[in-house]
């Protein structure tokens, strides 16, 4: 079978998978949902190669998961915002952050990457099953998220192994 | 960044995602679920080729996701099992079921491929965020679920083509 196939498939889970079951789009997810929402911000946080990154924000904006808007006239540079139908997989994101929590091997104790506090009761959330029943699609604009220390660390390297990275092949592109 | 290093991440999404982020390893998760046990029940509900289904099914024992278990000495046959930090990757299932369920692109009012109840509460359940708290992981042994005919339907006519598949197979190597 072909994934092609399992999007015609009568299951929810397979139909979910064949457009979002792929740890690139959840990532980019995740850096749209942390307000990253420039390509060359989530090419920093990802480690995607440009070209891998320009084909799959193509693909996830015309699955209708991301929108693009233009902030820059002349050159054209657009910035990527996440649809209804992009933000509902943090329900996903959430699933896969508790069972990270669980099983990703970290020592026990290990402050989260990101704290999350549950809007409307105040409670702490560590997994789906501990958020309150509600009668709507859970996402991110029901929680506050703060960043720890060391996320904030490994993301400000990240940031700056990037950096580094343009300016030397800038630089060995202008070299005689 | 490569999945190596995604996997040494202070991110919980992320350290999940260098496992468990990818659609065969879940599609595998959902047929275990389901009681398929068997290398080729499992090759025939996914359609996956058996040679990427033993790489993945090796990978996932080595993860800790599944165990395998003799059933039949000889020839030496395995069933796979779900370990306790695979089962809990059902969770994960059930939020892309929900997604899956709002933008799969089903008709409304379409019946799920698996109706789901809540054990404890009797509930009908769609979606994470209409779980009841609960203090431990979900996992579907916190639920009762019936495949529909739809679903019972296509997955016979995988099994059937499956078979017919190795059938041919079989004649075209012992013709002369």
């Amino acid at each position: 079978m072909s994934w092609d196939e399992m999007s015609e498939s009568v299951c929810q889970i397979a139909r979910a998978l064949s457009v979002a079951g792929d740890r690139w789009t959840l990532l980019i997810m995740r850096e749209v949902g942390m307000g990253m929402r420039r390509f060359e911000e989530i090419q920093a946080q990802t480690g995607m190669s440009s070209n891998l990154l320009a084909i799959r924000l193509k693909k996830m904006e015309e699955e209708g998961m991301l929108e693009r808007k233009l902030y820059s006239a002349s050159p054209p540079r657009y910035e990527y915002h996440a649809t209804p139908k992009g933000k509902e997989l943090d329900a996903v994101l959430l699933a896969f952050r508790a069972w990270g929590m669980r099983w990703g091997g970290f020592a026990p104790d290990t402050e989260p990457a990101v704290a999350i506090v549950h809007k409307e009761s105040g409670a702490t959330i560590e997994a789906p099953w501990q958020m309150p029943t509600s009668d709507h699609p859970f996402t991110f604009d029901d929680i506050d998220a703060s960043v720890s220390k060391a996320f904030q660390k490994e993301r400000e390297a990240r940031s700056a192994s990037f950096k580094n990275g343009k300016q030397r092949l800038k630089k060995s592109k202008n070299s005689p």
